[in-house]
């Protein structure tokens, strides 16, 4: 392999760790939204605001990943912080 | 809407804004591969590389995401990388 590729391959390995930083930080703020919910009795799932982030990733992109994209990787990401909080809703039910 | 979820809201804009940011980073780094690759001749796709990804992402991973969380969605990414790096490889043959 070519030294140019190991060092774009070293730099692909610290953004996909960026990537895993900035997911586990979001799943952290999504828990604590979830326990201020509960403790307060909102409804917990938005969907509304869900379109709004959407909106404002999509508004803001720059690529070179295209809007649709963006969104379909951010629908899957939502949707896996919505598992883990109301997996979290369930433990608290359960205490 | 308290302030306290106003600020955790705050913070989950500016998380998906990085993510966003680390997305597209990656999808540069990942067309660049490709353009090195293509001149070198090298086959373009590479599971073992992928597969490695992954098991370092999960062996680093502390949650909240669990790894079988941590895994699809960063497969999802890949496939989304490796699908621009396949149009970027038509375009360049079409020139």
């Amino acid at each position: 392999m070519t030294s140019q590729l190991e060092a774009l391959r070293r730099e692909l390995d610290r953004i996909n760790e960026e990537i895993l930083k900035w997911l586990n930080r979001r799943a952290e703020v999504v828990q604590e939204i979830g326990r201020l919910k509960l403790k307060q009795g909102i409804n917990r799932f938005d969907p509304v605001r869900e379109r709004e982030m959407l909106d404002h990733l999509v508004r803001i992109n720059t690529g070179p990943f295209d809007d649709q994209t963006i969104r379909a990787l951010f629908k899957q990401i939502f949707a896996a912080s919505l598992k883990l909080q109301q997996k979290q809703h369930e433990d608290a039910l359960l205490v």
